[in-house]
C-alpha cells in the first residue's frame, strides 16, 4: 500500500516509523513544520514527503492532527482522496471529528473511520516518536453505523502489524464518555492535585502514590485544552461526580464517622480488585 | 544491641528481617497472633520471641502497630523499658502517638522518637514482609524538642544500615500536615476515583493514567480508617482544597473558557516539572 501520514508529532511520527520499520508498505509523511518534514526524512522515518500534504494516490491515510485541524484537513482535500481509500484519524475525541466527516466521506467516495491509539508518553513532537510506541497497546476504532466489515478487517490487521495488541470498537459517543473518565479526568485530577501550596515542600515526605497521582500533570496544555473542550459535557460531568464522591469522604473524615469511612474504603478496594481481575488482552 | 520489634506485619516483619539479615544485632519479635509469631520463627525472621511482648532488656524497641495500639503498648510496659533505651514507633500519623507519650517516656527514663518509614506495598501482613522493603526509602523522624542529638545520630545510622537512604526530621504536626497531602489525600482520591459507574467498563479504554490514579485504592481499610481519623483536621482540609480546585476546572471546562483552562493546565505542568527537578536524595 501507499500510506500517507499527516502530522508527524509523537503519534504520527511513531506511526510512520512503525510502518517503515515493521511493514513492506511505502509511507509518505506531511507536517506543517518544514523542520519536522526535514527531520522525518533525515531520520528515515518516511520514504518521502507528501507534497503540500495532498493525499492523492494513497490507499490509506492516517491523520495525526488536533481534532479541529483533522476536520479542516479532510474538508480541504475531500475530493483528492483516492476512491475507496481508507482514511483514519488519531484524535483523542471522536464525536467532534467523526460527526462532521460522515457526509464528506460518503459524498467523496472514501471510507473514514475514527481511531484512537491508547498509547502516549508525557512528551510531544517528532523528536520523541518511536516505532515501539504502540507495542501491546489497544487501538479504539469508531466506525460509522453500516461501515463494511472487509476494510475494517484489513485496517485491524494493519494496526496489529504495527504492534497493537487489541482493537476495541465503540461508537464515537461511547468512546468520548469512557475516555472522559479513564483518561481526561485523570489529567484534570493530576493537574489540580499538584497545585496545593504544600507541593513545593514534598521532598522527604513523598512516596509512590504522590508521584503516580501527579505524573500526567506534565501535559501539552494546548492539545489537552482542545481535547477537554471538545468533550466538555462528558468531562465536566465526570469531574462533578468525582467532586460529589470526594465530598462524602470529607464529611465522613471531618465528622470522624469511622464505620461509614471504613465501608467506603472497603467498597473502593473491592472495585479496584475487580479491575485487577480483568485481563486486558483476553 | 538487643532489639525488640513489636507487631510483625508488613512493616514490623520487614524491620525484623532487615535487622537479622543486614546487621549483627539480636532481634526479638512479638505479635498478638500466635500463628504470626510461629511464622516469624519458622521464616527465621527473628532470633526469638519477646515473651508477652515485654521489652525488658531491649536497647532499642521498634513498635509497628496501629496508632492507638502503639500508645496502649507503651503505656502498658512503661516501667519495663530499660533506662536509656530508644523506643520508636512506625505509625503513619505522629501527633496522635507522640503527644501522649512524651511525659510517659520522661517519667520512665527511656527515649521515645516518632518515626514513619516512607515505604510500603499494596499488601499487608508478615507474609509480604521483606528485608528489602526499606532499600532507598526515606525515614521521617519526629523527635521531641530537646531530644539529645547523640542517640538520634545512632538511630539514624541504624536505620541506614537497614537500607534507608535518607532521614527527614520534622515536628509531629509538620509530618501530619505533609502526609495528609502527599499520601493520605492520594489514597482518598484513588478510592473515590474508582467508584464511577463507568469503572467496570474500563477494559479497552484505559491507559497508564487510569491505573496510576486508582492503584492505591487497594488498601487495608481498617488501618487507613484509623490513620485518616487520627489526622482528620489536616486531611479534610486537603480534600476540601482539592475539591475547590476541581470546581475551577469544571467551571472552565463546562463554560468552554479556553484561555482560562489553558493557563490552568500550563500552571499545573510547570508545578509538576519543578517537582521533577528536585532530586529526592541530595
Amino acid at each position: 500500500m501507499k500510506i500517507g501520514v499527516i502530522g508527524l508529532g509523537l503519534i504520527g511520527g511513531s506511526m510512520a516509523k512503525a510502518i517503515k520499520q515493521k511493514t513492506e508498505h511505502m509511507v509518505f509523511g506531511w507536517d506543517q513544520s518544514e523542520s519536522v518534514r526535514y527531520s522525518a526524512r533525515l531520520a528515515e522515518g518516511v520514504h518521502d514527503i507528501l507534497e503540500d500534504g495532498d493525499p492523492s494516490g494513497c490507499d490509506l491515510v492516517i491523520i495525526a492532527l488536533y481534532p479541529s485541524a483533522t476536520v479542516d484537513y479532510v474538508n480541504k482535500f475531500a475530493s483528492n482522496f483516492k476512491k475507496g481509500a481508507m482514511v483514519v484519524d488519531c484524535a483523542g475525541v471522536k464525536r467532534e471529528v467523526c460527526q462532521p466527516l460522515e457526509a464528506v466521506a460518503k459524498d467523496n467516495g472514501f471510507i473514514f473511520c475514527g481511531a484512537h491509539p491508547m498509547a502516549g508518553i508525557e512528551r510531544s513532537g517528532f523528536t520523541y516518536s518511536t516505532s515501539a510506541l504502540f507495542e501491546g497497546a489497544t487501538m479504539i476504532l469508531t466506525p460509522y453505523t453500516g461501515t463494511d466489515i472487509a476494510p475494517m478487517n484489513e485496517l485491524s490487521l494493519f494496526f496489529k502489524s504495527l504492534g497493537f495488541a487489541k482493537m476495541q470498537v465503540a461508537t464515537d459517543a461511547e468512546h468520548d464518555q469512557m475516555i472522559a473518565y479513564t483518561s481526561q479526568l485523570a489529567h484534570v485530577v493530576s493537574s489540580a492535585y499538584i497545585k496545593s501550596e504544600l507541593s513545593p515542600k514534598f521532598k522527604g515526605f513523598s512516596a509512590g502514590s504522590f508521584h503516580d497521582m501527579t505524573r500526567v500533570a506534565k501535559l501539552n496544555e494546548t492539545m489537552w485544552t482542545e481535547l477537554f473542550l471538545d468533550n466538555n459535557d462528558f468531562l465536566a460531568n465526570e469531574i462533578d461526580d468525582l467532586i460529589a464522591r470526594l465530598q462524602e469522604y470529607s464529611k465522613a473524615i471531618r465528622g470522624k464517622d469511622s464505620e461509614k469511612l471504613k465501608s467506603m474504603l472497603k467498597e473502593g478496594k473491592e472495585k479496584r480488585l475487580a479491575i485487577d481481575e480483568v485481563k486486558e488482552f483476553e
